[in-house]
This record gives C-alpha cells, structure tokens and sequence, in this order.
C-alpha cells in the first residue's frame, strides 16, 4: 500500500496540487497518493472491513477461522484490450474473473487487493475507470476493495488478489471427483471465445457477444450452492471446458467424459460461427473467459437449481486420467496456456 | 490461479515435455503450468496452509477470525534491475517488503500468493530464482507462498500479496499517534539509499551498502513487539523516513519532531557519502528500502528491545500537521512518489 522507491527515479516535488487536476491529467501528473485518493473517494464499505485502504494493510473479518485467496494478473494486450473495452469493463471484468475462483471453492468473495501498473502518460480517466469497475462489481456481491499499490510500468498491468470466506463448508477442491459421479455445469460457455473472435475479426456486434468477452457473467452464487449441495469437485473455466477439467482428471485421478448433446449450443453463438467460419462447439468446448463453474455431483444426487449435467466421471484410462467428448478423445486444440504465443 | 484466455494468442501444442526442458530454456518454451510445477517442486507448506497452490484458490488458517492484507508491486527497471541482483535476491526483496507491511500492523506473515509476468524469452532461471527467494524468505519467517499466477508480459512484474495474522492482539494504524508520544524506530535507515546510489554510479562496492539495497533487513519481529508494548501508531518505512512519519502525522492529526542526534549514521554511510558528494543523514531521512519500522509509543513507556527513540509527538501546527527536523521544516525532498519520473 505504500509507494515504493523507484531505481532511477526522480522527485515529485511540486506535484502536490495534482489533486485538484482535470480527469484529463495524466497519472504522472496527479501521483500516487491522489490518484489512490480518488479512486477509493467515496467508497462504501462493508462492515466485515474492519480497516479499509489507507495504511499498511488492510483488515478483514474472517469469522470462520480460514480464509480462501487467489490472486489473477491481466496485462494490456494480453488479456485484455483498451481499444476493445472500457476502462470500467476492464475493471469488472477483472474482479469477476478472480472472484470466480474464490466461487470455484464454494466460498464467498470477503476483500479484494488490486495492484495497478501503468505508463505514467496513461490518463486519469482510464485509472479511475478501471477503479469503479472493480469497486462496483465488488460491492455487488458483497466485497470490497480494500487496499492496493499503484506504481508505474511499461504496460498497463492488473494484479487482482481475492479472499474469501468458506462460512463454515469444507471447501471444494479439484481432487474429488470419483468414479459415477455427474459433472455439471453452471453458467454459459463459448460466449466470450465468441465474442473475442468478432472483436478480432475487427466487429464490434453481436454486441451480446461482444460484451459477453468484455464483461463475463459468472455465476458465483453457484459455487457455495454447489458446495451445500454436496459438490465432489469444482472449477472455474478459466481456460476452456475440456482443459479445465483436464485439470480436474488429474487431481482426481478419474476420466472425465462430456456428452455434447447436455451442452447448450445457443443458436446465437452457431449463426455466427458459420458466418465466421468457425465451429460454435469448439468456442464451448474450448474457449475461456465465460468464468463458468463446472463441478461433480455423486451419482443421484439432485442437483441444485442452475446446475445442469453435462457428462460424467469414470475410472481412469490405464494411460492415465484423460477427458474424452462423447467417449472419445478430441483431436486439437483443449484449451490455452500463456507463454503459447510470443 | 488458473491461465487466463489472452486476446490474440495461439496455442501451446507440443510443449507438454516442456517440464523436461533445462535452465537455459524460456518461460515460453517451458509453458505456464510445467513452470509453476517447478517453482512449487519440493516446497513444504506449515500446517497452517490448509490448502496449498494447484487449485482455484488456496486455504489459510485465521484463527484470530481477522485477516491482514497488503499488496504491492514491483516493475523491473522501476523498483529493481535485474543487472544489480540476482533473481533470487530480486524474490527476497519482493517478500521482505511485503512481510514488512504485515509486521507495521503488529501481525505475523502467515501466507503469500504472487503474480509474475514476465516478457516470454526470459529465462526459466530468472523466474525459478525469484520463486525460490521468495519461498524461502517467506519460510523463513513462518509464511508460505501458497498461490499464484503466471503470465506474459512486456516488463518484469512481481505483485506480492501477503496475509497476515494478529494473533489476538488490536492492530497498529498509522492514525493513533497522540501529542506526547515518544517516536521510536526498529530497523536501519539510509542503507538501501547509500546501497542504490552506489549501484547507480556503476559500482558494486562496498558490499554491505549494495547488499542492503539488494535485499533488505526489516526489524519483522519488531512489528509484533510494538504492539505488545502499546505502540500507539506504526508504519514501514518505504518511501523514505520523514515521508512515512507524514503520513502518520496526518492521520492522527499530529505534529512530528525528530531529532537527528538520535538517529544512528553509520560511519561507513558517511565514508561513502563523503566519497560521492552526497549527504549520509539526507540517505537517512528520506531513504525507502530498507523498511525499518517507525512507531510512537506513549510517553514514559519502556520501548521494548530493538527500539531506540527518535523524536516525539506534538499539537499539530495551526496549518496543519507535519514533520520537523530538529524542530524546523526541513527543504527539499523528503521521499518518492511513483510516477515522478517518466
């Protein structure tokens, strides 16, 4: 939460009025501690901050004796784009995208630390932008951001940390699918590898899809629902459908078979991948980004509302754990890792 | 935790014996998650991680039923350079700094969770030593590196965020400071600023003052031991002395004097300071880095080891609050801000 001293640096004397600068300013011109200042005025907090920004550290309520913390980072160009979002959608979307995880454990979003890098000729606009997106989606679902670092880089960088609470469930962890338990589904897959694909190909509509990569709809009350509801194992698709539970198959020591009539192709995401030449099951097999939760289930059980069933676990390959769709291995692409592309 | 879907990527097909590859490979070439199964490799977690990294989140044990967090972000060629310390020492530097927040509430480290980004021809070394200066950093203060994520990017970046525990105790803001406390510090001053000039003239000597600026010493203990004894207010000292006491004097609406005769120059700070035409006390004064702690305790308090007064707490100025040197407002710069130079 404090500055840092820089190599190479230079005072900021005379600097002190930036405060009272015009949104056009840049973050160089109006420093650190203003533009921390600005983006926390105003903020409400929940009463489980029990000490908000502003000193060392933060404090929050952890009342059930653990607490559930993941930490994302999203850079400029890499997994997002300001001339594809905006600066608040950029914030929103980084705080959904890490709370999901904190959902994918059956917990519930409690604080949020946010470090923001930035060119010193970025504009205050796009900082304060991205601030209120993640103030305003945090406080949606009961967090806050309550602390962070603001420091000056080459590429506009955001490291989202995200605690939770369990609120007295044991957690749900990617290890314990077993043979005959169901693999359900909450929350919708393919829109946004749609909606990156239209970006990419230089459109901006379907604007559905479109907004659907800008900001994903992750369904984070489902998370702690599955975890009440006796959930064996859970994800956040973060990196594709098949790659994510190829991540569970190993934890688990299982195989994991998706039945592609169960998955909800809308007709939406097919008209327009035919008109761009692409195949909508594999932006639902594949692509990331939605923040779907995808969990196992013990054989019979009911599952609860918003979770659907999508294929099911068996006992691994002698070859070892492997997913297959429709009792078959998919030749391809599974999924992206980050060092893929240079 | 997981690998975020990046705008314009490609797929990694055929890296998977990456994890195989040697030291002198790329993060790119080695890929997201072979790189965080060696960063973890053979890393052993207290009991208090309930949860450890490779799932969507990880599980720390707060058994005082509060959390502290902070969060703070390190940029190559900003806060450090990777051609004045070695990876490791770079990861050493980014836990102490971090840990040293923690301990200016009064709490224990109890866990970590860091974001690296790193261009995609770094060097597997480069990030597998910064991943084991910090776990053993963090180990050896009783913490534990338990998450991350990995990432591309144009620049270097490390975002550390480090939880802490209060272990029963009221945390130590940097608001309580009252006319009539006596100001104390734990820790050194001026080492890294005396160490950071050396380096910035192009010399690698003498070892003790480069070696303070490449991985500093924080009092970590000290944190806890202020609070146990009644520190009124506390802070880390990271952008220079008389910046930090400014933020104290402000938040409890005080005036701060120190008094130089108090404070410990090391003959060999002035030795170098002499031999660079630079000033030893002006290194410690308004030098960041080495993160001593600064507290007030009430006045007629016994300081507990490791602390030795400084100045003392007085009415703040009818204009204000602020900090003197030996009674007078001292010229010139008194720390950094982040986006002062370009």
């Amino acid at each position: 939460m404090d500055g840092r001293t820089a190599a190479g640096r230079t005072t900021d004397r005379g600097r002190a009025g930036g405060d009272q600068g015009s949104a056009a300013d840049t973050v160089q011109a109006v420093g650190e501690f203003a533009l921390i200042g600005r983006i926390t005025a105003g903020v409400k907090y929940p009463e489980s901050v029990q000490l908000g920004p502003g000193d060392d550290a933060a404090i929050l309520a952890a009342p059930d004796g653990r607490v559930v913390v993941s930490t994302d980072v999203l850079v400029d160009g890499v997994h997002f784009r300001t001339d594809w979002a905006s600066p608040e959608q950029i914030g929103r979307r980084a705080a959904l995208a890490a709370m999901a995880d904190i959902s994918a454990m059956g917990a519930v979003p409690t604080g949020l630390v946010v470090g923001l890098s930035a060119p010193a000729d970025t504009a205050v606009d796009v900082v304060l932008g991205i601030g209120k997106g993640l103030h305003d989606t945090a406080a949606e679902h009961g967090a806050a951001v309550v602390g962070g670092d603001v420091t000056r880089s080459p590429a506009l960088t955001l490291s989202v940390t995200v605690l939770g609470d369990l609120r007295g469930e044991r957690p749900v962890t990617r290890s314990g699918a077993r043979s005959g338990d169901v693999v359900a589904l909450a929350g919708r897959l393919g829109w946004a590898a749609a909606g990156l694909t239209v970006l990419s190909r230089g459109f901006r509509s379907p604007v559905s899809l479109v907004n659907a990569y800008r900001v994903p709809e992750p369904p984070l009350a489902a998370g702690p629902t599955a975890a009440a509801s006796g959930a064996t194992s859970m994800i956040d698709v973060s990196d594709g459908l098949l790659a994510d539970l190829g991540h569970v198959a190993r934890a688990s020591g299982v195989d994991i078979d998706v039945r592609t009539i169960a998955l909800d192709v809308n007709p939406r995401l097919t008209e327009v991948a035919s008109a761009l030449g692409r195949d909508a099951l594999d932006w639902v097999l594949t692509g990331g980004d939605d923040h779907a939760l995808v969990a196992t289930f013990p054989h019979g059980a009911t599952l609860p509302p918003g979770w659907q069933p999508i294929g099911s676990v068996t006992v691994a390959d002698p070859s070892g754990p492997r997913v297959t769709v429709d009792g078959a291995v998919r030749e391809g692409a599974t999924g992206w890792t980050h060092f893929g592309s240079a």
